[in-house]
């Protein structure tokens, strides 16, 4: 297994590692497997394949949209995506989102290494950031979309709609909206998308970072792999 | 209203309001009000309530329990904690955690600035780190806990042990591990505790702050007031 010249670095300039030594490493699709240094160069290396650890799984189908907000609370909303299991991240611009730009390679590298902190073999992608009304724009037919409206907070409907009207597994994506709500516009718009469904998350406003791990939580346990 | 040297030092000479500007205030008791500076002092000054803005509401009487991470992950707990209504928390030392020291105080300002952010117009009590066998020792008769086994991690039955046996309101607390998990004395002394009952949140291994969010979702959309 070669390495690139930037896991070479990493590897053997930042962790010190020389031939001989083990380490567990995994590519996103056939697993976690022990490995062992054969060959360690300053611009490449390989690894010997020793025994798969861990077997390959992935996460449901499901998106996390969410509107970015501080640096910060970004990142964990990426780092929780993470651990929460969803297959892939798509950052949305909308009518009130403040920060109008991500750094893409950054969130990815921010995937990866929450995958690696929790032991995940899956790094789900991330995405450009897209415009919230392109993107639903575009909707396909097929993936039904859980999105959470603030403003329904402080009803006492926790998830009617996802629970009364929704049914069985396949591709879903949850939307968390920005913390300063959703736009009549979008509003408008996602209350006639047919393939979404509000929820509610409790009569207190949530951040979004929070409300992310908890409209997963709901999610998984309902239609996931946590049921 | 008269204020503390504190509070007039934050509006006053932090914030620089003056005689006549209006705020909102709230003291955990009488919801939300509006209210005016009648007196602005160096040490002191006086509030002029004008109308409440805000009835007071009480969390569901839910403890939160956990065991003290890193700086930045604890105040996290705390302050997911505060979004998502519990009632009150206890910092638990356990046999694999490794903090063994919380600055009560900073908590509790934490707790107090998370309610001011949300909105919220009750801060839950910020307990000071007491052992976990202590606290199981001498719990409560009346007082359900629902535990989440990282051990128990990867089987499929999500919180089944609460859903079938647990019933009703009334008092609770949830218990996140920490994140090595229990030791076997803890796990043997929970399964044991007739209050207790073993939730599992999904095949994935969760951070503590995220647990706490997951366990919190889970407890107030089955038995709180997101019900």
């Amino acid at each position: 297994m070669p390495l690139s010249r930037e896991a070479a670095h990493y590897l053997f300039g930042v962790m010190r590692l020389g031939q001989g030594a083990e380490l567990s490493v995994f590519n996103g699709a056939d697993g976690e497997w022990d490995a062992r240094v054969a060959e360690a160069g300053k611009k490449g290396g390989t690894l010997e394949p020793l025994a798969q650890s861990v077997p390959q799984w992935l996460p449901p189908d499901l998106w996390l949209m969410f509107a970015p907000v501080k640096k910060a609370r970004t990142d964990f909303i990426v780092e929780k995506a993470v651990e929460m299991g969803v297959r892939r991240l798509l950052p949305v611009a909308t009518d009130f989102t403040n920060s109008e730009r991500i750094r893409q390679d950054r969130l990815q590298a921010h995937a990866r290494e929450a995958a690696e902190q929790c032991g995940a073999v899956f790094v789900p992608e991330v995405a450009e950031l897209s415009k919230l009304s392109a993107v639903l724009a575009d909707w396909p037919d097929a993936r039904r979309l859980m999105f959470c409206d603030e403003a329904a907070a402080g009803s006492s409907s926790a998830l009617a709609g996802v629970f009364a009207e929704a049914e069985g597994p396949g591709p879903w994506a949850v939307l968390i909206g920005p913390e300063g709500g959703f736009s009549e516009a979008e509003r408008t718009r996602l209350y006639g998308l047919p393939q979404a469904h509000v929820a509610t998350l409790g009569p207190r406003i949530l951040r979004a970072e929070t409300a992310a791990v908890a409209a997963l939580t709901l999610w998984q346990t309902r239609f996931g792999d946590w049921a």
